[in-house]
């Protein structure tokens, strides 16, 4: 062991980020103490102050400090489009495209049988409610374009269908930028048979 | 504001980290507080622990939790060897490497009188008090290659070299692995230079 315990314990607990190894770790931890001791304390605060005040929407099952997120609680929301996401870090990469001004539901995950979550873990009875009871129009399906994310679209789809609401998919197709050359075949066929008159 | 304050100071916070920009600290935020805050409360433990205890050794002045350092007071360690690097960065490197049994002296720098970091910021008075007092015999200078790094190791190297004590630099060349293709001229002129008898 050539760290000290103190250090040794923080590199190992810098490794639980997503994206860092044990190079990494290293890297931040001596940065840490040699340069930026009020940054760390810091950076210890908020995580304490954000795991402790940081839960869940009542609505939309988003992250959220009050009980209710900033998106539900919002009167410039459209309440009549509600587009579904996997997670929150979903949630934000459409909310920073600026595309989209209706509300959420966030699933924090996507059917898996084979882990055992099924639709109860992931909240669907309460989106059930919450087109049972509200005045929603639209449903847009936002789950990603993997293999369980279409199995978890394809389910809550029906479910929508069967109360004669609108549902859409967001659309598969080639990445702005992207070169057909480097595009996979699947997604070629996607983008070609998906194709709109300009 | 699209993340609520707790999120959006824990993302500020975690970009003070090195190699972190804005979408990363908005993943390991997200990650956090979606799937590990045990990890979080842990990693704020670490932190604030060692912030808190981990200080200089008062001989070699490497990060340590003691007042004397693992290396410094170890009696494995060759006490008539010194090597001489700029951070506790460069000490693990070396340590991990597995090639070097004596002791170090760690600057916390290099000089830059640009930015007012002169002799006395990188505890040059006290590297030579145990120069003056100990049974050094060979002194290592393990400084970057770099042109701050150079000017450093040509300054100490000085200092040891008017008190009659050996002084060696670790050596330039090509890196193992590398190609001459890729390897830039002036490194090449140093690697030729500095050819060896096989």
């Amino acid at each position: 062991m050539l760290e000290s315990d103190a250090i040794g314990r923080l590199i190992e607990a810098l490794r639980t980020l997503p994206g860092v190894g044990p190079k990494s770790a290293r890297r931040m931890a001596f940065y840490l103490l040699e340069r930026d001791r009020d940054g760390g304390r810091e950076l210890a605060s908020a995580l304490n102050h954000a795991v402790e005040v940081v839960g869940h929407c009542k609505i939309c099952h988003n992250l959220s400090e009050e009980e209710v997120c900033r998106i539900c609680a919002s009167s410039r929301r459209d309440p009549s489009i509600l587009c579904v996401v996997e997670s929150p870090t979903d949630l934000q990469s459409l909310e920073q495209a600026a595309i989209y001004s209706g509300r959420y539901f966030v699933l924090m995950g996507h059917l898996s049988p084979l882990d055992g979550i099924g639709p109860e873990a992931l909240g669907i009875d309460r989106l059930q409610a919450m087109l049972d009871s509200s005045e929603i129009k639209e449903v847009v399906l936002a789950t990603n374009l993997t293999v369980e994310g279409e199995a978890t679209a394809h389910y809550i789809g029906e479910l929508v269908r069967s109360r004669g609401i609108k549902v859409t998919r967001i659309a598969y197709g080639v990445p702005v930028g992207g070169e057909l050359e480097y595009i996979d075949k699947s997604t070629l066929t996607r983008a070609f048979t998906g194709r709109q008159e300009v």
